[in-house]
């Protein structure tokens, strides 16, 4: 048994290698069919550890999940509330502009396949939704928005530019246009990387 | 010639009505191949009548455009110019978010493929254009704001909420918090929809 299941860790070790480089290579299109043939597998151990494409991109986007989750765990006892969810709304938008498929899968709501704690949508949810908690409390971001409302806009933004020849500038140009409606009042604190 | 022409005419009609149902079943992911054979025509028909997947689904929205386009120079000379541009944006946004693959092919750039004044986003820029330079003209919306803006960040919402329970309703909410940082100052003359 413990060599099946060592093979087993070793398979899926290697599954995830290649994922990680079809997933950058080709987003959330990746075929499971070709991540198979190139790891040397058959396609039912592939779907085996990764029963649906959603599983396999959670699986490849994991670790930037966990620093982004730490990020806000940090960002959450310093500084001003309003700057503190900025700068961390702001990475999250860059990183989803850069990875290819993140955006693509949290556009789905986590309820239509395996509402599981742990996906990414979950896990940054829990990460983030303190940051918007302080800062409604400090009244720097009005009460009626909600952390999901956020992600979606910020899933949004990084859609719309995907095909751009820069995403990055373009997404944080709109980055700036929807967070100047997170103000109930003037504008107050800015936006990262403003002057 | 003329029979020739009056056949591909016909092949034309009947090409582009099965492509309407396809795209309203499937999006932009609509299958020319799929396409090629409820029409009863070979692939290469279609592919000579609409050259890339971008040209079919502009040909499939082209009416639902035209009546949008109709719009913008309506509210162009009438009201409020930050509520006839709000108008005019919601509009866009709920045709955007009903419509499947509509927001998709806006999400591309026009020049990276053909840059054909004729195209989905020329010809929605060059109505709605107006409409946001006499809002910043009256100082109802901040002047650093372009038209591709409010146009991506209005695509943005569409794709983010595609698979949503009720897609309609979370595209309202981003659109009222994305359109509440249009204002250089309070507010303003509010959102259609607010009470």
């Amino acid at each position: 048994m413990t060599g099946q299941r060592s093979d087993a860790r070793r398979n899926y070790q290697r599954i995830l290698t290649v994922a990680e480089a079809e997933v950058a290579a080709r987003g959330a299109e990746a075929s499971q069919e070709q991540i198979a043939r190139i790891a040397g597998v058959g396609s039912a151990t592939v779907r085996r550890h990764f029963p649906t494409r959603r599983a396999l991109l959670e699986a490849v986007f994991q670790e930037r999940i966990e620093t982004l989750c730490e990020r806000a765990h940090r960002l959450h006892t310093t500084g001003n509330s309003r700057t503190a969810l900025l700068e961390w709304l702001h990475a999250f938008v860059q990183y989803a502009v850069s990875a290819r498929g993140f955006a693509h899968i949290l556009s789905y709501e986590p309820p239509i396949e395996e509402p599981s704690p742990s996906s990414c949508g979950s896990r940054i949810e829990a990460a983030g939704t303190p940051l918007l908690q302080r800062a409604i409390r400090d009244k720097a971001v009005a009460p009626h928005i909600t952390f999901h409302d956020l992600l979606t806009l910020s899933v949004g933004i990084a859609l719309a530019t995907e095909h751009h020849k820069d995403p990055a500038t373009q997404a944080d140009r709109l980055f700036h246009l929807a967070v100047e409606g997170l103000s109930p009042g003037q504008g107050g604190a800015g936006v990262p990387g403003d002057a």
